[in-house]
């Protein structure tokens, strides 16, 4: 059957295009090319109605802010600062007026909250809801952070609680009234935030061997992070992950698992540094406020595995994949 | 109704963003920005199943070259060079590797047609095959050419053979055994080929005051190129137009008028020039065997004609406009 990964390497074998311009070439979450001599970076993302977002649960403004965040927080995995986004958008017949202008109310939020332009678009009829963003940005000093360049040894960090963006779309779907623990992670899920400075923080520190956005689940993106082509492996520590509140009340310790492990939609950054810089970068982030969290460690086992409660288990690479 | 015009009167409204890193504003066929200090132009276009292609009449491959095609025609339109492309797909349930690989056939043919690179891009689920484009590329000199720009006496230019596409896929819709002229057509509405050398070239001439392509049809894209709110306005002569001998074999005359003037998907360059540069310029583009024809002239009447057999008519602003 026809997955992502099916044209990943698809790409990747027929496009093996790594030159002067394209110097990092195809496969992480955004591209590096050199334009005019000078390092941009680019990427798109696209929220598919029924895919991504359900309009029963979602407004046009949120689907449109979403769009960006989820766009912009492939540029911050790469160290990078967004500055332009295009938009294409994809509307289905007897679309109205006003859901247009809620749709460009959120671009407009998401201008404004990231201090991005949005400098053209398109727009075309579709069978159902489509935004395709495409974004582009800055790199700063010549320092980009790509994935599967750290080393056995470097320590990986996360930099927010994980699994409250699935568990919020979960809480969504009930239609309860939500306490407000639930509505932060509603929130989570609906509006995620970029994490643009931190981004760029870690961008400019040599020590950050690696970095990538956790979209489709914390260890499929894991194993992106790290490669599963390499000899190299990961061990994370499962009480060391951070998590809201509201998930340690929960009583299904499997579903649990689940939410943090394979929930994705998070959207923080995912990280690698040299071990021997462990104190002087925490330190650094508690001066500039920056949470990060130790999570585990690189490994030379060529496989994936989580610590429970003094037990290894092994990690399974799965989450978020498109199947067609 | 919502209509794209609507749409692009909203973004024109709630974001005026002209800057000093955005410098042009929105309302081109690309955008023209600031990244370190130096221009880049950036555009999407999109390819919607049934409503810019049907696959029964188009294969894969044919759909991705053109695809490509069209985004590279508005960099060309700028005067720009396109350099790289991200492709965001769109594809239904059950679509098969071998249809996908087919794709990507089309997709490298572009790479090397127009010896650009694929970057990146993104796939999800979708109800029907959209393939949407982001292209950008480089300024070359600081040179770009916009819309809007022409001064009433300014001459009115075409880069080739108008209506060719538009009945191309009237014959192609027909499913006879096309001749050979009209295979000549068929290739011209499924394989477009941006004219990057002539917009590279054209964009270089400080004579040449402003530059669209033909997507909508010649006499939308014309008020688009003047500009409908301006005092200007102009009047194109029927008979100037280059059109192809299949045309001129037409014995249904306003049929054959509907083709030229509204039918779309040409991807020729329509631009403006200095009358008192015409000898000039076209002693120029013989000598670089760049094909161009003088159609008409912009005027001060703030209305758009055609002269036809010696009778002035008027010029509908009509084409291919996407409702909702």
């Amino acid at each position: 059957m026809l997955d992502e990964f099916y044209i990943e390497e698809l790409v990747k074998k027929k496009f093996p295009s790594k030159s002067i311009s394209f110097p990092a070439g195809i496969g992480d979450d955004a591209a590096v090319v050199r334009v005019n001599s000078k390092k941009i970076v680019a990427s798109c993302d696209s929220q598919v109605e029924d895919v991504h977002f359900n309009l029963k649960l979602m407004s046009p403004e949120e689907v449109a802010f979403r769009s960006v965040s989820v766009s912009a927080s492939d540029l911050s995995a790469m160290g990078a600062k967004p500055k332009f986004f295009l938009n294409s958008l994809f509307l289905p017949r007897k679309t109205s007026k006003s859901f247009v202008d809620n749709l460009f109310k959120g671009f407009k939020k998401a201008c404004d909250f990231y201090d991005i332009k949005l400098i053209g678009g398109n727009v075309s009829q579709s069978k159902s809801l489509i935004l395709d963003i495409s974004i582009f940005g800055e790199v700063v000093n010549n320092n980009i952070k790509e994935r599967l360049k750290s080393s056995v040894g470097d320590l990986i960090y996360v930099s927010g609680k994980i699994g409250d963006a699935s568990l919020g779309l979960e809480v969504l779907k009930k239609r309860n009234s939500p306490n407000s623990k639930e509505k932060r992670m509603i929130a989570k899920y609906k509006s995620p935030k970029a994490k643009v400075d931190l981004g760029l923080f870690l961008g400019q520190l040599s020590y950050v061997t690696s970095m990538i956005d956790i979209t489709d689940g914390l260890s499929l993106d894991l194993v992106r992070l790290i490669g599963k082509k390499s000899r190299k492996g990961a061990n994370i520590i499962w009480e060391n992950i951070p998590k809201s509140d509201y998930t340690f009340d929960s009583t299904n310790s499997k579903k649990l698992m689940n939410n943090v492990l394979y929930g994705g939609d998070d959207y923080e950054l995912l990280f690698t540094l040299k071990q021997n810089k462990a104190k002087i970068f925490e330190a650094l982030c508690k001066k500039r406020k920056f949470q990060v969290y130790k999570i585990g460690m690189v490994n030379a086992t060529g496989k994936f595995s989580i610590n429970k409660g003094g037990k290894t288990l092994k990690l399974r690479p799965i989450g978020f994949v498109h199947k067609f």
